[in-house]
């Protein structure tokens, strides 16, 4: 097997020699923020916003990226240089660092790391027939910031599984807010609709949203269980997986149960981003 | 300075060779639980409820401790005996293990790490005067499983150390919860009551209350933001702060402002113990 390289605190290493404390405060106490990219064409894409919305998140945790863009960016080509991934994700993970005590910790000496990962796309059918998310009552921490807490999801990740579901549409009952990983839009009478508040932006959101804002009206707020329910369309977002059309909520169908043509529009936008990239 | 040493899947090695993968899911995803006890005169205190917990932890995320509480005792024994603390405070870290790619894992090959701590008490002034926490609306993730996820107290470190308090007391609007570090007890006209739902069931609680019931009423369930505010007396219990007399809730003060003979009570039942143990 190849190595395989990572960057810790301004370092390219081998994985196998890279080490984390046991007493790093993102292993501890869970306080660490992360971003998630995509090449295309071997190319980071969208660099920019995920850069953005990792400071964004730091700041939120107290926290300070201990590089400069151009060090990240410089670092990220060397990586997937170096790994030779065909299409690759692009982990940019950041901690509180290490803890003497298990508890404080100095913001002014976080770890860092930048990890890489060969792309997995979905299949094809996915995007033909649509998908389905299960409800679920919870709203993130910190839902400003993108934290590595994923543990409602991963203790759901069987029942996901078994009910062939790509992810959880959190909701508290009465708002629905975004997937455990997604952004999630629901299109009525041909407006498209966006939470707001209490979610992560969402990079890939932002983009088709910007495009698709010639040719419909979207709807920057709230939007309640019932309207998410009744919905004529549902798309998600997300880097990896781009526009997927969510055809059944729980094993409520959503308009006809396939695709719609505002989803099919925003996904042939997504496509035409991914092939003008450079 | 002398080699400090930890417990990391079966091994105790030098904690400065002791290396955590950059892929752990527990730093990548906050996979992970945790528990925490105290030494008293050296010796593990309370072990068996702090193990016990610590599978029920283990349970509520699919996992399991990897190795038997035998094991454990001996493996805190020789850490103890290595790292020659004065008094210690022990704590169990298990996370899902590597995730080659940052969301999948085997609950199989955990990872599983003890490390220890000095134990450091509190000063002697904040049993006599009490002590104040801050209100905050939250509810911890899975409450009844004890997750390194501590996003919300450290982020809010700045201001509880400002407004001189000890924590954040966790509520919903309606009910209290718990501390983000400790249990939290509630004294009406002589009753002790005892929020059970959606928290994490306290060792230290568990022990004065089982002590206490032989002279106080406890009332297990509920407590109403209201209740709790309107207190004759309120207290918290934590592994390494024992029972501490709370006085203030954010600017509220708690009876007269000084701790109250039901707290004293349970503070001299927790000495006890702690003088009895063995």
């Amino acid at each position: 097997m190849r190595t395989h390289y990572i960057y810790l605190n301004g370092e390219i290493i081998s994985a196998d020699r890279a080490t984390i404390s046991p007493l790093d405060i993102g292993l501890l106490r869970g306080y660490a923020v992360f971003d998630l990219l995509r090449t295309v064409r071997g190319e980071p894409f969208l660099l920019a916003e995920h850069l953005k919305r990792l400071h964004g998140s730091a700041e939120q945790l107290g926290l300070a990226v201990p590089a400069s863009d151009d060090e990240i960016a410089s670092a990220i080509h060397e990586l997937l240089h170096l790994n030779g991934h065909a299409e690759a994700t692009v982990r940019l993970v950041l901690t509180g660092g290490v803890s003497p005590d298990g508890m404080s910790f100095d913001p002014a000496t976080p770890t860092f790391i930048i990890l890489t990962h060969d792309l997995h796309e979905p299949p094809a059918t996915l995007y033909e027939n649509g998908g389905k998310l299960l409800t679920h009552t919870h709203r993130r921490e910190a839902p400003g910031a993108k934290t590595t807490n994923y543990v409602t999801m991963l203790r759901n990740r069987s029942r996901i599984a078994e009910e062939d579901a790509l992810d959880l549409l959190y909701h508290d009952g009465e708002r629905v807010f975004e997937a455990a990983s997604a952004s999630v839009y629901f299109v009525r009478g041909g407006r498209i609709h966006a939470p707001a508040d209490d979610v992560l932006p969402g990079t890939v959101g932002a983009l088709v949203l910007a495009r698709a804002a010639e040719q419909f009206e979207i709807v920057v707020g709230d939007v309640s269980l019932d309207e998410a329910l009744g919905a004529d369309e549902v798309f998600l977002t997300s880097t990896t997986r781009g526009v997927v059309p969510i055809v059944k909520l729980d094993d409520h169908p959503i308009g006809d149960g396939t695709p719609g043509p505002v989803t099919r529009t925003l996904m042939s936008m997504w496509s035409e981003a991914l092939n003008g990239a450079r």
